[in-house]
């Protein structure tokens, strides 16, 4: 059964793009596969992103279940928390974010601000075809270092789950019941500030 | 005289979301003031993101010409390059991350990330809004500190500008060239790995 998707519609205080509104980090995936071609397109639309000094400190390693030997690699890379439900996402892919400025070895302080933006586009693209995105923090950086020979410089910072939604009958509670939520957001009274620190712009 | 656009477009090896396509980050904006309606929406639209634990490290601090002292306090805090370019905009941000999770004090070391992917929401919504946004990492962090009194375990990472295009006509030549110039991007052969670092995934 599939579920009903409009808990998970964003409730917004102001009107805001649909594909915005749509988005959302699944537990439950399918394991239908993603066509390459929107893989393609996805990760496409990662590297359209803005950078500082347009230095696109983004670097992407992807497994889909096409090569199960690969994704089994790759969902190695996870903590075992995220392993348990993302070994059913169709494609993972770590995210690696470059630390110094190519042109001059200086320290990049957009690395992982710039890396966020190019996954923005990523989810955007990815709500788009269909496509579900989880981002995941929890990952071992030195295990995917090891596992992929990725030099000094590159930092394993977030990985993504992405696929198509699965059926949460069959799923853990736990899982079932975090995508059966409605998505929460502090008030933007909280967020957005006017004149000084804590002053609601509106 | 307004500018044409297609040279700004994405040169896209692959099909991507106009919204993607059609983003860029322009030197030379317009005076013509953006709608409350739109702020409020684009701003909306970042709280909307993903971030890790739902900790949602974002603030805003925002300024318009509405009220030109504020808008020029903000300007003040901006390295002096962006000042020159960014004094023009309607609309002036400061982007804040809040480095510890407030549930327990513990460092969060998606911080940045997180900031970022409100970001990429932003910059989608002002797009989508016929709106532009150009990011920068060149703030002064002290100097707004204590200007907003910001406080200790948040940090002023990035500002943005948002407005519609300026007639580039009268604007600095070395702006001007910018904003004519293509946008390039590394290939994605040398951005997308597959079993190892540094081979392509297709």
């Amino acid at each position: 059964m599939q579920r009903p998707m409009t808990d998970k519609h964003a409730n917004a205080d102001h009107p805001i793009h649909d594909l915005t509104a749509r988005r959302w980090s699944p537990y439950v995936f399918s394991d239908r596969p993603v066509e390459p071609a929107d893989l393609r397109s996805i990760l496409e639309s990662a590297r359209w992103a803005a950078s500082s000094y347009n230095e696109q400190p983004w670097r992407w390693i992807v497994a889909t279940t096409a090569d199960p030997a690969e994704h089994a690699r790759l969902l190695s890379c996870l903590v075992e928390p995220n392993q348990g439900w993302a070994r059913h996402a169709p494609v993972l892919g770590l995210c690696v974010a470059a630390l110094r400025f190519a042109r001059n070895g200086a320290e990049n302080p957009a690395a992982h601000h710039d890396l966020g933006l190019a996954a923005g586009n990523l989810s955007h693209e990815a709500t788009a075809r269909g496509l579900y995105v989880h981002w995941m923090i929890g990952i071992l950086p030195e295990r995917a270092r090891e596992l992929y020979a990725i030099p000094d410089g590159f930092q394993p910072l977030t990985a993504f789950a992405l696929g198509h939604l699965g059926d949460i009958e069959g799923a853990a509670e736990q899982h079932r019941a975090r995508d059966l939520a409605p998505r929460t957001r502090k008030p933007l009274a909280e967020l957005v500030f006017g004149g000084r620190w804590g002053t609601a712009a509106w």
